[in-house]
């Protein structure tokens, strides 16, 4: 996967910026996976991430969902300060609707992290993902995070990448370098665990020195995971994670992060449930932002669209379909070819770019997203509990 | 289907409510339905309803779609008036993304059809429900017209019924009689035509008086049609139309219209592409009432629920993660079994009862969903233009 990282549809990094081996992560952070047992099967599914700089710098970005599970709501408690030195994850239980314990139990698995590190508890942040509604198996959580702090390394970014999947088919992950900094990225997807939770988690290190991490990271998850959809469900963990050791001393180059959190975010369509192909639906001409925003989210999240995807067939009417039904209400005329590109539909290809033309304003919105298929049927009705 | 009309799931018509044949219509009106070569496989394509009282009481409700089709744009001049006589339908081309001509066509049609019947153009409603995007034939429509007038009938339910079908797999249609007023209905579903447009139309007729054909069409509508979902798309020819011919000189006993339209739009929703199981989710202690249909909506619309649906999982954290979805930005804690019923997402009944308790206020709503199988993929992707 990692070689043709840049190459990948509709991701252009900026120029220079050079690939290296996934597994190195960015200059002053240690990571790693080990297998505690939450899976069963030997799988890895405990993974931590630390910083060895004292003064990190960090951002989290976490789910709205207001169901959300134990562990986002004890990170939400770190909101306000942006040195977040290290985060604990399992890929065994999403630790989700598992009531007052759940809390208690992310907050132990916090602290055994923090013990090990030498860090303050509320310097560790805790993701979870997997099965939910099922109590944490606390003694195999404690015991593996013992034998995680032996594991961690600079070149560890593998380990903690395959660590964190679920049913995802392949690991999401690059390390990159440009003007002087290094900047490693792992994320998993919507690997459906039964019974229930999808989960979307990213973690990203540097050593570029970042003064606003929070405005950085709200700025590029706005264009990439905010622009992505599968099915159109949110998560009750989704997490993601900016973290700086700032030990290169350089400013982070401009467009970097944008690039790899829009290529992660895209793989989490492409390996999105039963997805075969990807489309990137762009609305424009619309009254203002959030109406653009809202129409390209409507034809994205359409079984109709979807499917037209899946079985290749060029049905504009499906794309004007939707566009009318996400501004009911109010009177767009009939849609017709002329302003509705979806050509690409029809296409081999595994992406499909299709563009709308409103007739309102001159706000744009673009959002990805993945075809339905039976293979997501499958995944969702058949492995049932 | 008649037959056992009104123990079908869910729906109680008022006490003493007697079926009729359904190919009988209220007094005061005559239906037929005819093959005028627009579907071109003899299959009878062209229905029409008149009602021959002078003083009809009629509402009609339309698509809020912002890409409405050519007859929802002609049919609006109408809303303002209550004496629709008859409805012109076609079920071979949706005239839909047709332009100009579009518009032109379909008041031809209004226009012959109110030629043969003596009417006024404006006492004639059009619908339309086929392929978009494709001009009308109109010497087929117009020589169909000429042939219905001939054919129409007290007994034509049924033969206008099999007219407005498109892919749907049964008719939907009853008559049915309380306290001396009879009351006919017919409807199709969410057939899908390649290459686009689904589309629900209903027709009710009934000689009882009724004074505000409007708020009562509304109200019942709001309780039926606008409680159901197949796959959250909202089409661009939806129409529903109420006619009176006040011949019983009696008013409408209360409950009879909402039992109808509720039972057809259930219908529609059990004949929904690839449907094989309806749910039922009522969402009840919400803070208002816009809120407790959100939620009820955004759980059958939600994919996850509706492969639940189909593959009888007991899943109650996919309604758990809807919900968290739907109220996003808040914090409603975490949804547990304690609050959410869904153990019929396992029973081997066509439906399934679900449930979920919120603690935010007193306001609930209900809606009805089909389940996502693989036959709503085969006849969207698979079928190809």
């Amino acid at each position: 996967m990692s070689s043709d990282f840049f190459r990948s549809i509709w991701v252009d990094a900026p120029a220079g910026t050079r690939q290296l081996d996934p597994k190195d992560l960015a200059p002053g952070f240690r990571a790693g996976g080990v297998a505690c047992g939450l899976k069963g099967d030997g799988k890895t599914d405990l993974g931590l991430i630390a910083c060895d700089a004292d003064d990190v710098s960090s951002a989290i970005l976490l789910t709205k969902n207001a169901a959300a599970a134990a562990p986002i709501r004890v990170c939400r408690d770190q909101l306000a300060q942006d040195s977040i030195r290290a985060v604990i994850v399992n890929s065994g239980n999403a630790n989700a609707a598992t009531g007052g314990q759940g809390i208690k139990d992310a907050l132990a698995m916090r602290e055994a992290a923090a013990v090990v590190l030498g860090f303050e508890p509320t310097q560790v942040a805790v993701a979870e993902t997997g099965v939910i509604g099922v109590p944490m198996d606390m003694d195999l959580i404690l015991s593996g995070i013992d034998g995680l702090a032996g594991s961690l390394s600079a070149e560890g970014g593998v380990s903690f990448s395959d660590a964190i999947m679920t049913t995802d088919q392949w690991p999401k992950q690059c390390s990159v370098t440009l003007g002087g900094v290094t900047m490693s990225a792992q994320a998993k997807g919507a690997g459906m665990i039964e019974p229930g939770f999808a989960t979307m988690l990213c973690f990203v290190q540097t050593d570029a020195v970042i003064e606003d991490p929070d405005v950085l990271l709200r700025a590029g998850v706005g264009e990439s995971f905010e622009r992505i959809t599968v099915d159109g469900q949110m998560s009750t963990n989704d997490t993601v994670l900016l973290q700086s050791s700032g030990l290169s001393g350089k400013p982070l180059p401009a467009g970097l992060l944008e690039a790899v959190l829009l290529q992660l975010a895209i793989e989490v369509v492409r390996d999105g449930e039963g997805a075969t192909r990807v489309g990137r639906i762009e609305v424009s001409g619309a009254a203002d932002d959030d109406e653009a925003e809202m129409v390209a989210r409507r034809i994205g999240n359409s079984p109709l669209v979807k499917t037209a995807l899946l079985g290749r067939d060029p049905n504009w009417g499906r794309i004007a379909q939707a566009a009318g039904a996400a501004l009911a209400g109010s009177d767009i005329g009939e849609l017709g070819p002329d302003v509705i590109e979806a050509s690409d539909l029809a296409g081999e290809a595994p992406e499909a770019e299709l563009s709308l033309k409103l007739d309102r304003g001159e706000s744009r919105a673009h959002i990805y997203f993945s075809d339905l298929t039976h293979e997501y049927i499958v995944i969702n009705a058949e492995y049932t509990t």
